[in-house]
């Protein structure tokens, strides 16, 4: 559990600053402090989250200036070397940029860590650059969960462009886009074989589609797909917000497109906040967590009943062979507490 | 609450018939016994719950021949029209087919029932047709609960193929989806305005989109659409069970084009049987169903804690308004038990 760029000391999990040094610190954009909060925040320690909840109370507000950004691509797409150009693109601009990266893979490798430094090379060493691994926390519908916490830790700290990065292949995806702004999703040239492997339903989700590595002889089959995907996108049912997704064709390894996809993002941000959207869509995506952190509460204390797991197992064995309808095996786990 | 065909008699729902008198009555394919014990299902009342659990687990297995088939798009498209010839095409070849309608709009207007009768009327007149609305119940995220069940019923019952009706509008289909074995999507001509209204990501689940109303002029249009979304379908990510999403063009009107569809879901049907899919996916559904069992019931246990609902009502306030953050608001909730 590192910042990813400037771990001045190791420490140890269980002992977290006081909540003064937090503040303090967080207020000051301690990326060190930063870290170590969002450790703190991912603890389910009746204490931990006690102090995770005072120091949340005592935060600056969040800034409607701050533009949350998902994005997502299968591996392969070329998320890593698009995020290092496009983030040392908002650090030129002036711009503090947080990278928040879920991948559901690094619970099994653990090496996401030294992955995201490796990766991003460049950007990892940028003064105005924070690059944080969130896990998924498994099978309690947690996904994302400390992500949004994570969101207002950074906001806290005076990162003023976030970026949540996630594979797209798993259950995150409708929960990212619970709680960004613009949702931008890489796709490669070519709707074959390449596309396997991103969820149904999440092309619809996306604001702006950018087809990546228009390089090496790839240009004028990344310019096809753009126009396929731009009649495709035709298609889909109109955005609620008025929005009409954009298609772009850009080349990490060129420096290429990079800014036309970052135009795109400030010309969805000028439309949101003139038509009201902006502030609309932040107000119920936070009435949408407080529900969501309630169920998981609810979840969290049902599946730390004693026992609990191993009847649920018994009964899901039983469902699955056909011994029992889901609904009797339901009643007969809530029965068993 | 009637079955929509044959009310013999009133009733008092609060009187429902014994368990024996279910039983039998479901076994012999009995409709009014099988909208009573829909009825049945829906109430939350504990002894009613208690029935019904023993109902369920009497009742004979599900039985793996029969299909069921989810059936969306927007009003207007002529979802009732189709489903009307549909259905008396499914007549006419000897099966027993019961219609599950799920209407949001009919908890306010309470129209639906006789909404369903006039607007399938050859349809509701057959022998071997069950037509029923099962309401949505609001907000405790309990859509297609009852309706998942009253699956169970309807084939306990010796139906063999199920239509799930929904309007395509809400976020009952992410559950449709998870219950029936193909799920049909109803378009119409012109990527217009028509479509507005249709959720965002519905597409990508469809198996098969036929685009309705291909007379009166309209036929042209029809076949060109079908053009354009093929080559759309084309993008999406490719189905988990190897299935290709076909494209038809249809009349309900001239009744052209419904014979297509059947033997599209024929062909479906086939091919998920000999790769294990289908035995793969009702399995997955039904340890789905648990599990969402489950967390409903610990819901429904939370939102029925005396004043919970008026702190919640508070706290969403506070929320919106931005005076404290969700998972703060969430926390005092909960302490407020």
């Amino acid at each position: 559990m590192t910042n990813g760029i400037n771990d001045k000391y190791q420490y140890n999990p269980k002992q977290f600053l006081s909540e003064t040094e937090f503040i303090s610190g967080i207020n000051a954009g301690d990326k060190t402090v930063l870290s170590q909060a969002i450790t703190l925040f991912e603890s389910t320690h009746p204490t931990h989250r006690k102090l995770a909840n005072e120091l949340i109370s005592k935060l600056k507000s969040p800034n409607k200036q701050t533009v949350r950004i998902g994005i997502t691509g299968v591996p392969g797409v070329g998320k890593s070397s698009f995020i290092e150009e496009f983030g040392l693109l908002l650090c030129k601009k002036g711009h503090r940029v947080a990278i928040l990266t879920i991948d559901p893979s690094s619970e099994k490798s653990g090496g996401s860590i030294l992955g995201d430094k490796t990766r991003m090379n460049e950007l990892s060493k940028q003064k105005n650059v924070f690059i944080r691994p969130t896990p998924t926390k498994g099978t309690l519908g947690g996904v994302g969960r400390n992500t949004k916490e994570a969101i207002l830790i950074c906001e806290a700290a005076g990162f003023d462009i976030i970026i949540i990065e996630t594979v797209g292949v798993g259950q995150s995806e409708t929960n990212i886009n619970k709680m960004v702004d613009f949702f931008l999703l890489l796709m490669l040239a070519g709707a074959g074989d390449e596309l396997q492997g991103i969820k149904r339903g999440i092309m619809e989700l996306a604001d702006c589609i950018a087809i990546t590595k228009a390089d090496s002889g790839n240009e004028l089959q990344a310019k096809k797909a753009k126009i396929t995907y731009k009649n495709a996108l035709h298609l889909f049912p109109p955005n609620v917000n008025g929005w009409i997704p954009k298609v772009h064709v850009c080349s990490s390894y060129l420096k290429k497109g990079i800014s036309n996809i970052w135009n795109t993002i400030k010309e969805h941000r000028e439309q949101i906040v003139t038509n009201g959207w902006l502030d609309e869509n932040r107000s119920n995506q936070n009435v949408f967590w407080m529900n969501q952190r309630i169920e998981e509460q609810l979840k969290i204390e049902f599946y730390e009943i004693p026992n609990i797991k191993e009847t649920i197992k018994s009964c899901e064995n039983d469902v699955k062979s056909g011994k029992i309808n889901p609904f009797l095996a339901a009643d007969k786990i809530l029965k068993n507490r």
